[in-house]
């Protein structure tokens, strides 16, 4: 649905919406028991919820699409992640908490092996230790460049963030990295003529770095990805006329909040203070995020069990939620991530809203299968946000 | 899914695909039984591929749309048959197996009735054998025109297929053939200023044949209907990385294998051969399209036991396919031939995709209401390739 027409349709009112994501949610059976991760946790709460929900599956992008986060939250978020897309160096930013800003021109870094004759032996420079990584960042920071500022962040073993600061950037940038071993890296190239200055000045950090990293085998050299730009997204008070506010514990789900305007919330370490945090912010918002994050990291661990525990976990916090008497309460996740196949897939994802109004299904558990067969079918994921709404007595007529 | 989507997140591996199409394969109950030709076969292979798998059901072109062949197989291969459309004249060659050029102007021809004042009397000219067909054909293609070559063949009774071929043809030429009895053929105009030149041979085509036609009552007359050219699909190599192979007994489809790029694989007259062809050729490409005709045919002579017999049959072939080991096999159809209906029809058609990540379900039958409620629901045809592109690992993910 377009979001000029809910935008047309959003009314006013004092409800509370409450947006559980479950971070990969969807799994796959084992193929030992025939039971997915859902189906054989003892996920009660969530049950119930979907007991008195009316349920379905969601599609987050498209069928046989796996999506990465950002597209997979944009969708729940109620934005077609195909028309709106976030860059790989604009999320590697805001998956480490660097702040952002709009003009910021930020791509995603890797650190690579050379020969003596420049050509790539090895796209990750041996998976170099993190420590590693923060000092060879420490030391490409002291680049200077004309007109720019420019950040380099550590983010995992051989991957960091650039990001120029500065007047006039522009993110119409080819990627460095040539993606295969035996070739050099490619100079950046601007894919749009606006683009020219910068890609000048990123060739010109480029050939710093690689002075500066000659003899750091073997990182002595690097590779940069996914220029981006803070990507120009509607926030949701625009279009959903809502006061919306995220709980997150990782940062990457509190950049993706940022980009659609949410107010994101200081709060703990565990989904207990997730919880808390929710409690105590009740009344200042009227639409919650609250994610999530451990069934994901199970499901990309390949760790069936351990993702079982996850969603155990995650159920306890739902009577809680529940006794805050929130109007609308969804609970779906941005994509599957199935133990089975050790990270994000295709597969839909479970999903159950519930209201005084929702038309309740026959549904009376909460995992794929049963889901799917609930009032909601198979449904794209950008549908949640105008079910809510709705849900929520928040959109009126449309024509008469 | 936007194919150019698709293409960017193709990766290539060594995974085998295969496809049967069982055309026509969705029928209606019995009215005697309440069984629809799948549920009173015997069909137990497909039956148990269906326990295995997740099912569904696929839209070919649209809710309540009855597909052709070109449009129920291009949707299947992955193509919006809405988007991407082949002229009737192209089928009718591609249907006799000509060897179409890309730059042939094709039309599909009738003989027709006319009487004194030159008005259509018949518009299929009482159905002449399709001898008679032929020895007028050959009279036809005996006529000249300035620059091209002319191409007549026999296809059935009064069915025929023009082909001019030259430089500079273009097919923006409306039908001659005004739909209704008691008006003149009506001479072929140009919808667009570049077909002006083609429609000029055409014309003096026409007005030739009109002249050696003269004596030949009932056949005195022709019509020409879908002028159209090689219609330029992006070949299944480009947008899905495929290396495509096609087993099919009948030359339409064939033909349209060969418009999405797949290399068309010598066989022999049965299902068996084609089977025999499949194992031959298994270590060659890595998609398989097998195509199966008798379900079709059989429902469009109306004859429901003969469809269920052509079931049965097909599904003899199916151990033998997953012997071979594919990582993907799709079993489905172009769309309905219910016996009930003597002809194509509307109603979706059975799916089921099996690999070793597909989120089997809990369909244990391969027919119509079963596949209905299965894991994939609904679904439109075209997401079959992307479906299975992601089932054998050659989808990345979409966004980071």
């Amino acid at each position: 649905m377009d979001l000029d027409v809910i935008r047309e349709l959003v009314v006013k009112n004092d409800s509370k919406i409450v947006l559980l994501v479950i971070d990969g949610l969807g799994g796959l059976p084992n193929p030992d028991t025939g039971r997915s991760e859902l189906e054989a946790s003892n996920t009660r709460h969530l049950d119930r919820l979907a007991a008195d929900s009316v349920c379905g599956v969601t599609v987050p992008v498209g069928i046989g699409i796996t999506p990465g986060s950002g597209p997979g939250h944009l969708a729940l978020f109620g934005y077609d992640p195909l028309k709106y897309n976030v860059g790989r160096g604009t999320l590697e930013a805001l998956g480490i908490d660097f702040d952002l800003k709009r003009s910021d021109l930020a791509a995603r870094g890797n650190f690579c092996t050379i020969d003596e004759q420049g050509l790539i032996t090895d796209r990750r420079a041996g998976r170099i230790s993190t420590e590693t990584c923060a000092e060879l960042a420490a030391e490409l920071r002291k680049i200077e460049l004309p007109g720019v500022q420019v950040f380099v962040e550590p983010v995992r073993e051989h991957r960091f963030m650039l990001v120029l600061r500065g007047d006039g950037l522009a993110d119409d940038i080819a990627d460095t990295d040539p993606q295969h071993v035996g070739k050099a890296p490619l100079p950046a190239v601007a894919e749009r003529p606006r683009a020219e200055a910068s890609v000048k000045l990123v060739n010109q950090f480029v050939e710093e770095a690689r002075k500066r990293l000659a003899d750091k085998h073997p990182a002595n050299m690097l590779l940069l990805r996914g220029f981006s730009q803070w990507p120009e997204l509607p926030h949701m008070s625009e279009v959903f006329g809502l006061n919306a506010a995220a709980i997150a514990l990782y940062p990457m789900y509190r950049g993706l909040s940022k980009l659609v305007g949410m107010s994101v919330l200081e709060t703990g370490t565990t989904v207990q203070d997730e919880l808390e945090t929710l409690r105590q912010n009740w009344d200042k918002y009227d639409f919650f995020f609250v994610h999530y994050k451990a069934t994901d990291s199970r499901g990309e661990d390949g760790n069936y069990d351990a993702k079982v525990a996850a969603l155990e976990e995650v159920d306890t916090i739902i009577p809680g939620i529940i006794a805050l008497g929130p109007d609308v309460f969804m609970v779906g996740g941005d994509h599957s991530t199935p133990a089975m196949v050790a990270g994000h897939s295709w597969h839909t994802v479970p999903f159950a809203l519930w209201s005084k109004v929702c038309r309740r299904d026959r549904v009376e558990m909460f995992d794929e299968e049963s889901c799917r067969a609930g009032g909601l079918g198979i449904m794209p994921a950008t549908s949640a946000m105008p079910l809510a709404l709705a849900n929520a007595g928040r959109l009126t007529k449309y024509g008469a």
